[in-house]
């Protein structure tokens, strides 16, 4: 019998205080959010950076255009970013090993190059579904129209919680399965109001090649985000740059090959990648590559999940501030899509929402007892 | 030092088994179980009925037009409907007492009658309110298009939920407050493929008097349900078929009171209240005043806010029909619509998003133990 949290030694007869199962979850919060509070802050200058640099996007690629047209091949543009993305990687290296201390490993030896490259093998693996990824998008513009492409992006949101499920055995509590789910539908709904009438009921010609290719195309990206995010955390104690070195090395390499098969069917002209850039190019592949390079970090010390909420969000500002700055109307499909992202977003990341782990009361009050002796 | 749920005294150094928070948390859960299992199987029924009811309205209502028009005044129907209603309680009180065993206190003596009466003097109060809002219902269609007017009824849901937190002291979680946004937002990008495209943005007219009919438009009702309900559960003891006696008859001399207020503004041909009748709409206002009988059912033996997600329900069910049996064809802001719906509904009954009574454990431990005796 207990009252009160005051417990009869059924022996003895002598009152003990029992833990309650407040103090339990108490020590157990207080037990993870010594290990969360540390990245919240990092989480926080992602989604900014995140943020600046899609809102960033519209504003270049308008400056790009010449005549409102492109000069340059748009394939190019890949190869390009991948190029400044790996020398971005290489002066980080060299400012990283200039702090080393006296008896740390050395960054820019041969032995922890060839170590490094021989365990982060599998970012191979990322760099080229990307690739297949940037011919895809031509691919699907083809067979569907833009807002018909946009609309199925959507998807990857779910793609790619299913594949953290399977890949990097990640478990979601049916309210964060549900937040998901609004997500998508949040977007969508936001999307419906700049789709015309016409495409508005299913008259989508969905035959069978065409939801091949819908599965192709939401399905390698979601693959390729979520391989990287378990290449880089597999190989967690590799400096992020170097393992962003051989991620971006072999996405140059794999680009060029395209290149080269472009130049095969297309004729030479194809190989001349600097056509038709300017000042203003250089400014977009800039943001491109900086845009993936934050993407690298977030994959590693965040996930997949929180870089889709932060481009979502990116998005909505988008949005708010042509309201605000150039007089935009906001659609009540606007207004009522973002309330369902915001509303996602809480659900997901809520604390009610974290899945519970199964572990017996015991177990806790060890691991709790255990942390207490390394602080003191 | 506690290991596996085992703990040791501190006194005798005996063993003693603690109470896990997982067996309190069980014991409490069957607790809860226990009560709200009887009412499961009511609440399906209620929802089933609801769907039925409200799936017959349009049928009934295409059904009473006479080469598309109504014959009949509609202030008519609401007095008709009450009178039906009134008869109703009769005839099943008539029933009740004739089912009453010998020494149980009779309902049809006059004695029982009038304590009734007294005690539910407070059911006069939502009579009223009902009947001020069948009038507001004609007003606020000459203010606003009845899209607009359909826009601005889905707001009562939150109304309702923050009177229930003001007048029943009902507490709702974080999750619980999202739930009902969304079950607004779902209803409303639903509603959205029915609205022009011209009312679409923000173009309103939005006047100081639109504003304040808006607020009494969405109070009103709320009010009435949520007072409705405060009114039968605060005197649960009284047989419901005798508060509905009150509650319509109270509604009954309300909406008399409004006929003759139209008599006396439009002459006396108003007076004539069986004029335009035909057998369907007969039926119509059985329809109605079943509708009625039923929400009394909800407000006394589940809630306002389980009334709400049986009438969106009944809505999504009538649109499938529509569509499964009239070949009308599904527009993506429905499917995406009753999606959010669905997922509202799921958060707001989850046993995840409940509000957690703050009960140390102690309390609940001797609760339990209580819940033993008597089984035993």
């Amino acid at each position: 019998m207990q009252r009160n949290g005051v417990m009869e030694c059924s022996v003895c007869h002598s009152k003990v205080v029992a833990p309650s199962p407040r103090s339990v979850s108490r020590a157990y919060d207080k037990h993870r959010s010594k290990i969360s509070s540390k990245y919240r802050a990092l989480n926080f200058l992602l989604v900014s950076g995140d943020c600046i640099l899609v809102g960033l996007q519209p504003i270049l690629v308008f400056m790009s255009k010449v005549d409102g047209k492109f000069q340059f091949s748009p394939i190019s543009v890949n190869f390009l970013t991948e190029v400044t993305k790996v020398i971005f990687a290489i002066i980080m290296l060299i400012v990283q090993s200039r702090k080393q201390k006296v008896g740390e490993k050395p960054l820019l030896s041969l032995s922890t190059f060839v170590q490094a490259a021989r365990n982060n093998v599998l970012l191979a693996v990322p760099a080229l579904l990307y690739a297949i990824n940037n011919y895809l998008k031509f691919i699907m513009q083809l067979y569907f129209n833009p807002a018909t492409v946009k609309m199925l992006s959507n998807l990857k949101v779910l793609v790619i919680a299913i594949l953290l499920k399977f890949i990097m055995r990640r478990k979601f509590s049916i309210i964060q399965w549900e937040a998901l789910a609004l997500l998508l539908i949040g977007i969508s709904v936001n999307q419906l109001s700049s789709i015309s009438d016409g495409t508005k009921s299913f008259g989508l010609a969905v035959t069978t090649i065409a939801y091949i290719y819908t599965l192709i195309f939401v399905t390698v990206p979601s693959l390729a985000s979520v391989y990287n995010e378990y290449a880089l955390k597999s190989q967690f104690d590799t400096s992020i740059y170097l393992q962003n070195l051989f991620l971006y090395g072999y996405g140059a390499v794999f680009n060029f090959l395209g290149i080269l098969g472009t130049v095969i069917f297309q004729g030479p002209e194809s190989f001349d990648i600097l056509r038709g850039h300017s000042r203003a190019t250089m400014f977009l592949i800039c943001n491109n590559a900086a845009q993936g390079i934050l993407s690298s970090f977030f994959f590693k010390y965040a996930d997949t999940i929180l870089k889709k909420y932060s481009s979502t969000v990116a998005t909505i500002f988008t949005g708010l501030a042509s309201a605000a700055f150039l007089g935009h109307t906001l659609t009540i499909n606007f207004l009522l899509g973002i309330s369902i992202v915001f509303i996602s977003m809480h659900q997901f990341f809520s604390p009610l929402a974290k899945v519970k782990d199964d572990k017996p009361a015991g177990a806790i009050e060890l691991e709790d007892a255990q942390n207490h002796r390394t602080n003191v």
